[in-house]
């Protein structure tokens, strides 16, 4: 997602390894390895740092000026805030990532009791991204101590320890919370699911027929989900512009069917969004509207073609294509 | 929600004041008073605790031996952790919920760079509810310097400076976090969602025939949507078991209506459900599900019922009650 990062290294353990490894051959990752995850944070991050050292034998990367130490918990990571912190780092030696505190910290005594409250707006949240020089971090955990190892959390206090690096500390933004608790998951996929549903496609001829049903649905479909962004594209036959709408990363589309070529509209689409393999990270969805004057087309010959829908639907659906058939009959 | 609460105080901003009013009138809320908020927290719960006190001469309230300090944004809380706080509080003075930090804290120095960072295991964050004997935290908020009530956060941090009072700690479920960013809403609106579809209610007249499709619908339903509950019930006329289910707060019901009786169960339904006061606070949803033999039954006709259910459903929206109607046809 960010060009300009050259390699990644992804600490895994050992039961996960096979899992992490169909991943990144199933998404066509290039530039992650995988390391063994060490029984705690800091063991974790000091085997990702050897693979990038020159020191080590096995390595077969190439050392970088600087690395960014991030959590995969924390998904929603803006390029923006990622250079932030390697720009500072260069400067500095070390950079991280913070946020205001949402609660006051206090501090209990042995007996569970308050000791002392902190003043929150003196302290800040230490989130992820941070970014070091490449030999200030990696030098920090070659002499860190056991205790460091198995109970420190912060990568920032040991590039002060043993690097006396102060790290310049920068702003993040919301997004870079971490995703811990159930509701974070709700938090995630909500996220997810409204950046992938920010604007919808509707195919449809226009040319032939400017008083078309198909024009309404594409109004109402504006009135209706403001501020979702709404398109209307030409059939796939017509032109080069549905490519450049699959490669803005829209991810749902609706298919208006003339009633003269049954679906055909349809599946040149899904054919469409094949090639593109725009579907591998997130699914796509397809709806594929029909209209049906029940009044002159028989209901049953309708039906027919829904239900060869559904068998094509199973197929694509393979391919991560959700598609689904909608026959709307009028008049009313 | 919680019967040993005898009077809730509700501080609320004066342009907000009329909205809260109609809030605590639409949904019935008896305990609850308004005051004026402050400009700042505390001085919202000083006014709050004003109200309460003996000592103001408009007080309409009488003085509670243990109030209890907490934020609207932390919506979830449950009676078990306010039972602890006020059992700590009568024992100690003071007491409040505490949860884990997630993340480091750190004291960054005047030029935005890290001065040192807090061990993670050794502070907490200082949640909601808190809970006190009332003249320990009302006598610390008549003795709090003008800048306590500006810039102060932390009631527990009051009780100590002012009364001595070392509050009791206690340790809080991941529910009581605070609703601050816009993924939190996210949250909360999924969390919301879980708690009301938990449980589906199929209703329909098993009596009469053991291998009715409705039976199918209900095995289906048990298979596919585990881990949600899905329990089947005698039509409204058989029996007031449906009246328990309602009291037993299930949001999702599935009418399955007999051919002859066109929709006349679904308005049997829907009437109880009325009666219930249960769509006061989330809206319930019904699904009148019609199967057609569409050999033997005229498509029109089954459809002119469809659209009587349009209707209906338009008027009972206005109760809070969704319902849509499921036309299924057999043979395929």
């Amino acid at each position: 997602r960010v060009c300009w990062i050259k390699d990644i290294v992804v600490a895994v353990t050992g039961e996960n390894m096979e899992a992490m490894k169909s991943i990144i051959q199933k998404y066509q990752h290039q530039r992650i390895s995988l390391v063994e995850a060490g029984v705690t944070r800091h063991r974790s991050i000091f085997n990702g740092l050897k693979a990038l050292a020159e020191d080590q034998p096995d390595s077969q990367l190439s050392k970088p000026e600087v690395v960014i130490i991030h959590d995969a918990v924390r998904p929603f990571v803006e390029e923006d805030v990622l250079l932030k912190v390697v720009s500072a780092a260069k400067e500095h030696g070390a950079a991280g990532a913070i946020r205001p505190l949402v609660s006051t910290v206090i501090s209990p005594s042995a007996d569970g009791c308050l000791e002392h409250s902190l003043e929150r707006a003196r302290h800040r949240a230490s989130e992820m991204p941070q970014a070091f020089l490449f030999d200030v971090i990696y030098e920090a955990y070659q002499q860190c101590s056991d205790y460091d190892l198995e109970f420190g959390t912060e990568c920032l206090q040991l590039a002060l320890k043993y690097g006396h690096i102060k790290a310049k500390l920068v702003e993040g933004s919301p997004e870079l919370w971490k995703v811990t608790y159930k509701r974070d998951l709700y938090a995630a996929e909500s996220i997810i699911k409204e950046r992938v549903s920010r604007h919808i496609c509707v195919v449809m001829d226009t040319k032939e027929d400017g008083n078309h049903v198909g024009h309404h649905l594409e109004e109402i479909l504006k009135n209706e989900l403001n501020p979702v962004k709404v398109t209307s594209q030409l059939p796939c036959h017509a032109g080069r512009d549905l490519e450049q709408i699959m490669s803005e990363q829209c991810y749902s589309y609706i298919c208006v069917n003339v009633m003269t070529s049954d679906f055909e509209e349809t599946r040149k689409l899904v054919n469409m969004l094949e090639e593109s393999n725009l579907s591998i990270l997130y699914p796509v969805v397809v709806v594929s509207v029909h209209f049906l004057d029940y009044k002159s087309v028989p209901f049953d010959q309708k039906m027919e073609n829904l239900m060869q829908i559904r068998e094509y639907a199973k197929e694509v659906k393979k391919r991560n294509i959700l598609l689904c058939g909608l026959l709307i009959c009028y008049p009313q």
